[in-house]
């Protein structure tokens, strides 16, 4: 999804398909059938403020349940973290494991399904939900079933499940789409006790090292952890494997032609997206994040423009966008890694412009949020309220700074940005100096323990 | 040539083919011939001061040669403007008229043909420079010549003009392209007192008016003249017509397609501008003011991507550009105006950032350069010195402000800006109030009366 993803901000806390995340689209989801107070969230640390942040407008009861992984390990670590503090708290819980990061239309079929899947769980099936293909699809694994398990209580017929299939080619796909194959969702429910009993017997080390991770020691232990995912160290190895086929208009979102799929289309069958003026332009995605953007006599493109980077695709190309990436990737390395504006834990920041010896930036800090007490070396930075109060710490002095009022942080001088109010605070930071990298910085407090 | 070129910013300004502006090119290309003291350039009073930075950079002697049209009345009056001026030193002056914003690749050719021209000149007439046509333009009027002249020691055959015509429907100026018609250049060659004698007898009152103008009361005379070309004012009614038909290489870089066609391609006969990367992309303009701009699998587009415009358009659509311009015309009207950065006679600014009561700019004072004294009644200005020094008039006050020192200008307060060094002066200023408008200004003294 670049250049509106990058890897610093992944696709499920992106508005991509609506007024709210795909993140909060599946927490939404979920909790039409869990208490927000079971629900556990596993995400990276440099993920872990933001994925609060969202939570926070929907369930706050729900925060407590939100994990950081230090180090990205595929799913199966993930899954093991959150399995084994349920497990301790409920041994016959029923778990389910749902990606952040798709897209379902039909949330009835979702939900009857899960159900389903609950009582298959019940006998003591790792199940997964197995979506109909509606396109022979080179890009998913598949899933063949074999017999009906017959379950009594199930509202969607219930199959073993003979093989995992890797992804096929575009001729075996077509077949595929006939035969009762089905996409594997990578959603999966299961007992917690069946589930640790399976770990135990096919990843008996994993077993045994995520046993001993508690909050203190996680960061050490997780960096020397396999990279695994659920299906192949678990899934594929197990016996008891159920699937649920089921329909839901289910998408992953994995190009931006999916995006252009899920949509509703205006009259030219065009999907628009923020300030966009166009002229016999049609089967066009045009999307602007910034600026104005004006399409004439084109057809059939998908154009995302940020205030940073632009693409400009083919529809039929928009599976290639990788191949993009990695040019980009290669000749401006930031592009593909980060937005101009960051996320931070107290609330984001901008980069308005970058000159020779000056960085411009417009802060925003949530309420009630404050920065770390900190130093930088080699920067001095000018701030300027232009909405809010700040509460300053400027070396040994702490101020108040309303609207329209401003101060000078000296280099090598401690200080501390801070709203103590209930609406967001916004400054404009004028930084100089010969370095004005996002390392030069010493923290000495920090209320997110960043230190 | 929107986004890049607005109305606040003609093409003859941009850098479109090359390292230098148009109107750069044209006055270098002339300076070959004539002295850039005898240069007389009139340009309408919003580009006085950005004509004449460009000028400096290549023939400060020529700046005192710059006239400012207060009203664009097209181009007779702008050229009675000039004539009037060089017939007061010399009635027998040769004089050339150019327009600034045409390119020419065979400058060899276009010299010989302007030097063949003067020869007709001599004789009395008034004589433009005919363009071979290389393709059946229809957005052009064209010239018939008929018998030639004969002219001894023109070095190219002059003719008389048989006739001007209107531009041509497709079929027409097919017919055209064989029968010896040829391009209307706007480019004009004649003796200035041959000039006058046509004007008194072809626009006695223009004629009569303009020759009351003076410094002092340009502003009021020059709003009531009429608008009128010098080809319908003069041209199509005289009777000594001559034209000199030339190959030249000549563009009147009227769109994208023509600036496409003068370039040079890369291997996938693309031009490219910027930060560019494209992956199987053929046949483009991609051209990038802003961010990085990236292309998969398109062909035969423009894009031209501005900090506050992106242009997508099909090439075979590139003369409809106006289209696309008038209708964001009517939902943004300031985009088809300016951009972020306006260019002042003292240096320019940009536009970084437009929040809710507060806006951000850049700030560029070039040497020896000063703003208007002046005083904002809404907003006030926090100014941090990136680059260069400042001498700040700030109330009372008087002081010099370095690189990384900053000052406040409260609302109401008279304040300037000057830059009294030898190297630009950059500042960045965040202006906060409920009313952020550039009208809100008073000046009370400025060096570009622009009070």
């Amino acid at each position: 999804m670049w250049p509106l993803s990058r890897s610093l901000r992944p696709k499920q806390l992106l508005q991509l398909n609506g007024e709210t995340t795909l993140l909060q689209q599946t927490v939404a989801r979920v909790c039409q059938k869990i208490a927000p107070s079971n629900l556990i969230i596993v995400t990276h640390e440099g993920h872990y403020f933001e994925v609060k942040g969202q939570l926070a407008e929907q369930y706050p009861e729900a925060l407590s349940g939100v994990i950081a992984e230090p180090f990205a390990k595929n799913t199966l670590p993930a899954v093991v973290l959150a399995v084994n503090k349920i497990y301790q708290k409920d041994p016959n819980a029923i778990i389910g494991v749902f990606a952040s990061d798709h897209a379902i239309k039909n949330e009835k079929a979702f939900l009857d399904a899960w159900s389903s899947a609950e009582v298959a769980a019940e006998k003591g099936y790792l199940t997964l939900l197995g979506i109909k293909p509606t396109e022979p699809a080179t890009g998913y694994g598949y899933i063949r079933p074999r017999n009906n398990l017959d379950l009594v209580g199930a509202k969607y017929p219930v199959f073993e499940v003979d093989a995992f299939v890797e992804k096929p080619d575009l001729s075996t796909a077509k077949s595929y789409l006939t035969s009762g194959y089905l996409w594997n969702s990578g959603m999966f429910v299961f007992r917690a006790s069946v589930f640790i009993e399976m770990l135990e017997r096919y990843q008996p080390q994993l077993a045994h090292k995520m046993s001993m991770i508690n909050d203190d020691n996680i960061s050490e232990l997780y960096e020397d952890l396999p990279s695994i995912s659920i299906d192949y160290g678990l899934a594929e190895k197990a016996d008891r494997v159920a699937v649920v086929p089921v329909d839901m208009s289910w998408s992953d979102l994995g190009s931006w032609e999916s995006i252009f799929q899920q949509h509703q289309k205006n009259n030219e069958n065009n999907i628009i997206r923020g300030d966009v003026v166009t002229t016999d332009t049609k089967n066009s995605l045009l999307w602007s994040e910034t600026g104005v953007l004006t399409a004439l006599g084109v057809d059939n493109l998908v154009v995302i423009s940020t205030p940073d980077a632009t693409l400009i695709c083919d529809r039929s190309r928009a599976e290639d966008v990788k191949l993009i990436v990695s040019q980009v990737q290669d000749r401006y390395p930031h592009m593909a890694e980060t937005h101009l504006t960051v996320q931070r834990p107290w609330g984001a920041y901008s980069v308005l412009e970058t000159g020779e010896n000056f960085k411009i930036k417009n802060i925003i800090v949530k309420p009630h949020q404050k920065l770390s007490l900190q130093l930088h070396n080699h920067r001095s930075e000018h701030w300027v309220v232009v909405s809010g109060t700040a509460t300053v710490t400027n070396g040994d002095k702490v101020f108040k700074l309303d609207i329209n009022e401003s101060t000078y942080i000296h280099a090598g001088i401690k200080h501390r940005l801070e709203n103590q109010e209930d609406s967001n605070l916004v400054i404009i930071e004028v930084q100089t100096g010969a370095c004005l990298d996002e390392s030069d910085i010493i923290r000495f407090e920090d209320i997110y323990k960043r230190i």
